[in-house]
């Protein structure tokens, strides 16, 4: 089958390689219909996940028709259609009896990362009655790939740990798509406000389609001025870090207000300063989470319904064989005006 | 009157002052009967808390009678004994109204701060009706002036927002009187494991008698190691830090398990380290939060009910007239193995 596969830092091909077999009772192979890239991948790219070794074939999300399920697995049989999760879980370890499924001790995310993943054919999928989630033959298939991971990392990262309530003040620093994706989230809740921060007028304008009430371009305006305007000088009840750099943190510190959150979302390499000598009694919480995926039932669930289309954050698409050249365009995303890209294989 | 008089950094004398009289309807006038000295005037005295101007009389701390009371009291007459909270409420405000009386738009901690406070014979307390609490005539005066501050404020800002809960695990970073608190109150809620760490073994030595399972001291052994030895190498559920200085939040952000919280209580006068690009995938909290004192009646019910004995804080007591001696023993804790100290009027 073909995979794309990294091949060490800032190599990548799309290569023959073998369809998986099942090696555990609770695998399941399944033939991949859809999948997309992440930015994770690209930092996989340039050689930021020590646990991603050459050789290994990327990706972590997608949906797909089950080609095999082993003796172990009571919830799937060949030919159900279902959603691939990022999060790989036992559910039966410590972690995942308390939901805290992404620190599963024999799952997590490993999925093109410490074991083969969906930029493929087809992909073996350990720990399959909780790693997998049931879905309708004929949905559509664009939409429910957003669900592998970058919704419910918005979400659960950003929303629910940002305690996104009715009526409060959020701020999204960082546009991409999960920013996005927490953004469409946090509608769910009602907030009053939803302050888009961002450095790419069009990324903001966007933000603005999605419902943003305000979007600053933060190399152009000063953010903590103009939000503290905007809030009575109090600041925001709801911060979300979605870029990972500390520059973008830095923004969250200086417009969480009393009593807020500063939910991060970013993917970080290196240490941020945080600024103890002001917070220490601004009565805040910081958060930080690797997705859990335990909001996944209810998100299709929100879907299903029509109260999100996930399918607004897709803006490419291309054919497995053009791998190499969506890669292109994703990690030049500004260029391109990309958010999230749709591989067909 | 008597009274303990900030004048500017380094400089502090008792002087004669004029007896404090009801300013507006909300007012109580309260003889004090005990109080104490804080860390926290600790750090005025060093010129780190710039809303406190010289002139100000110090102290945030008492327990005591109303003397008087302005017209708009509700719940206190002449003659009543009363608890004064180190945070004045007004009860009306937003942040009030949800409990966060540390930010009460015209309250919060500015008792021997932003007005005079109570290390005199007579002191002011604006919104009374809520900034005072209710104590029987013949109530044990020593144990209920910890009611004022350190008692809440490490159960609130250590234990309460470190989510202590049954069967987890808990470390108290520094065990001064704000740590010895946080650990008294931690053991209302029976986890597995207390472990205290501080680099004084007279203070880890009260703190095994207040009931902590394991002491470090980390001027001599390795912290991480131990810790995570003792904890199958996950680390700790609650890491709460009482010292208020980079290496110890340090230390803090090296035990945390991943699901757990890093709980601030410690005042600090720097910035520090976060380590994001190892933190943010370990879904951890960090809480930081000035004591709202939201916890006083039900630590009142604690004490009366004997389920804990605030008293074991107390190490060496004075008269109002020698406050000047009780201040060198308390900034030189270590030296005369001081916890709290009780001042009498």
């Amino acid at each position: 089958m073909k995979a794309l596969v990294y091949q060490g830092p800032g190599k990548k091909s799309l290569l023959d390689r073998p369809q998986p077999v099942l090696r555990d009772p609770g695998d399941a192979i399944v033939r991949v219909t859809r999948t997309t890239i992440c930015g994770t991948d690209l930092h996989i790219l340039k050689g930021d996940v020590p646990t991603c070794a050459p050789g290994r074939i990327l990706g972590h999300e997608g949906v797909g028709v089950v080609e095999a399920a082993g003796a172990g697995v009571a919830s799937f049989k060949p030919g159900d259609h279902v959603l691939i999760s990022c999060i790989s879980a036992c559910g039966r370890c410590e972690y995942c009896r308390r939901g805290m499924y992404s620190h599963c001790t024999t799952g997590g995310w490993i999925l093109g990362n410490e074991i083969d993943g969906t930029q493929a054919e087809y992909v073996r999928i350990p720990h399959a009655d909780t790693s997998l989630y049931p879905i309708p033959a004929g949905a559509d298939e664009d939409a429910l790939v957003m669900l592998s991971d970058i919704l419910p990392t918005g979400f659960e990262c950003g929303v629910l740990n940002g305690q996104v309530a009715p009526g409060g003040t959020v701020a999204i620093v960082g546009t991409g798509p999960v920013g996005l994706a927490a953004l469409l989230t946090a509608r769910f809740y009602s907030p009053a406000e939803i302050i888009a921060i961002d450095l790419d007028d069009n990324r903001l304008a966007v933000a603005q389609r999605f419902g943003a009430t305000l979007t600053i371009n933060s190399g152009k305006a000063d953010v903590t001025r103009i939000v503290r305007d905007r809030t009575n000088g109090r600041g925001v009840d709801t911060a979300i870090e979605a870029v990972g750099i500390p520059a973008t943190f830095d923004i969250c510190q200086n417009i969480v207000a009393p009593g807020g959150v500063i939910a991060n979302v970013g993917v970080h390499g290196s240490k941020v300063d945080l600024h103890l000598e002001s917070l220490w009694s601004a009565n805040i919480s910081i958060t930080t989470r690797l997705v859990d995926t335990s909001s996944t039932p209810m998100l299709l669930k929100t879907v299903a319904a029509k109260r999100i289309d996930p399918k607004v954050l897709i803006t490419h698409r291309f054919k497995l064989a053009q791998l190499i050249e969506a890669y292109e365009v994703f990690a030049n995303a500004a260029r391109h005006q990309a958010l999230k890209v749709i591989i067909e294989p």
